[in-house]
């Protein structure tokens, strides 16, 4: 299993679900449900509203109905990772309670992002009073660094008191600064705290050092061939493998990846209305569509 | 008036009120109406959920419900201008909606802030989602551009372009980019467009162009003298009076401003829960407040 279970952790390959919205860019917990059953059946992990999901362009009441929704359809929450982490630690704690009410097999933290420059010791605070608020020792937190774009930055000093702090709990880390030092760094460091990379341009380097899997954009469209690799990382052809990872995201690096996404989505359902973002971002436009779907046709990819 | 009626727009001195929570961090409405009241009764308009208000760091039933608290206690909601703006556009849509409901003089809203690098289209088409979704000619949007916190500046082609698209009710901004020149062109470029400093540093210089007034940190505890400049500033003794703001402020920046803010609230108050910030932010330690406390006398503050 890609989505395998070790010690009750997640593990493997998880899509940061992208959110449909229907043409008055209302979330559709309908379509949102579908597409997740497509990824679950190709041993994909459940990582909604996140940075790919347009996660923060969605209010609280829409993540939890969303959330409720994929527990209504029956789907193994323990293989679900939501994304919880807003500007507001009392918003942060009441999505994770009811993430942990629902089973989820954790939860994928930003820390707070709009104050900037902001110390080690605030956030220490501001994850920590999310954590006792929640008060379950059911909760695993995945803490969420993806500096460039939350310009918030989690250290490893940070990562440090966090794990002896909170033990059992600061579960892991989405590493989504694409720098593989980094994520060696805190594999070698933190024996039990399980990283995964945020881009599958390094997945291979990530397993091999003892990362816990991959959890990118990309693996909306693409995530079966991660899940191959995921589970063939140890055999003669795992490099090729890689390769063919990377090559698809060099494919797409050049377009709103997610703006890009749906509208590859859109194409392989026919459903049009998959095109549609929230502002601020843009749908991709029908020229930028044609060059993408080029471009991968060029490097071997049929979309 | 200092918060005067100028064909029925606000102008003057707007106080981005500090939040009071209690010892548990919950937002505290009758400590924060109390507050209010007191800058009301120096003639400073209330600009609540700012960045100085930890506005980000509550969810958006806590704002609602400070929102209804204020016009609870009669507070004349034409001076009002609560900050609506978050990374949601459906979330600021409702937060905006009630706060026209409320009979509010404006508000005033972030762009969504969590993406960086967007373009102007997808931040005219955030604005424009949001005004459609609120549909009412009460609705006055004064815009807040703060790129060093939000990380995503609103350019004079954006603001131009909202101005045309949406006439009466794209009202003013507020400019927390603390440069002068930028003010400037906005005011000699859009006639009739209210133009707030975000610092009281270049105020006279900014009323002198034409500007609106100002919405500063401190006025939450110096917003006293603010009004005083607000009310003469064409008289000789202006130029002495922009020194003495210039000099408070000089004081307190190299200082964590909100804490301490707060921690000269709470000295004036008596009541050191004032004290009490949200995380990311850290309160004030008693070190930085002596300090702080000897800076401000060494000025001839008086704290």
């Amino acid at each position: 299993m890609a989505v395998s279970t070790k010690s009750d952790r997640i593990t493997g390959i998880l899509a940061p679900v992208l959110t449909p919205f229907d043409r008055k860019l209302a979330s559709d917990s309908k379509r949102f449900v579908a597409f997740c059953r497509v990824l679950r059946q190709l041993d994909i992990g459940l990582a909604p509203f996140g940075t790919t999901s347009e996660g923060n362009s969605l209010e609280a009441g829409e993540k939890l109905a969303l959330l409720d929704a994929l527990a209504a359809d029956g789907t193994d929450m323990g293989r679900v990772m939501p994304g919880t982490g807003t500007c507001s630690i009392i918003e942060t704690a009441r999505l994770s309670a009811h993430a942990v009410k629902l089973g989820c097999g954790g939860v994928l933290m930003l820390p707070p992002f709009y104050y900037k420059g902001v110390s080690d010791d605030g956030l220490f605070r501001a994850f920590s009073e999310v954590i006792q608020r929640v008060g379950s020792k059911a909760l695993r937190v995945y803490l969420y660094h993806f500096p460039r774009q939350s310009q918030v930055p989690l250290s490893l000093a940070l990562i440090e008191r966090l794990l002896k702090a909170y033990p059992g709990t600061v579960a892991g880390i989405k590493d989504s600064s694409g720098e593989l030092a980094n994520m060696q760094a805190m594999i070698k460091a933190f024996p039990g705290f399980d990283v995964f990379t945020g881009t599958e341009a390094v997945m291979l380097d990530v397993l091999k050092a003892g990362g816990a899997g991959c959890i990118s954009a990309n693996a909306n469209v693409n995530g079966a061939a991660m899940v191959e690799l995921f589970r063939n990382w140890r055999e003669p052809g795992a490099a090729g493998l890689q390769e063919a990872l990377t090559a698809f995201r060099v494919a797409t690096q050049d377009f709103p990846l997610i703006a890009a996404l749906k509208a590859l989505v859109a194409r392989a359902s026919g459903d049009q209305t998959w095109r549609l973002t929230r502002p601020p971002l843009l749908d991709l436009s029908l020229e930028a569509e044609d060059q993408l779907v080029k471009r991968l046709d060029k490097a071997g990819f049929k979309v």
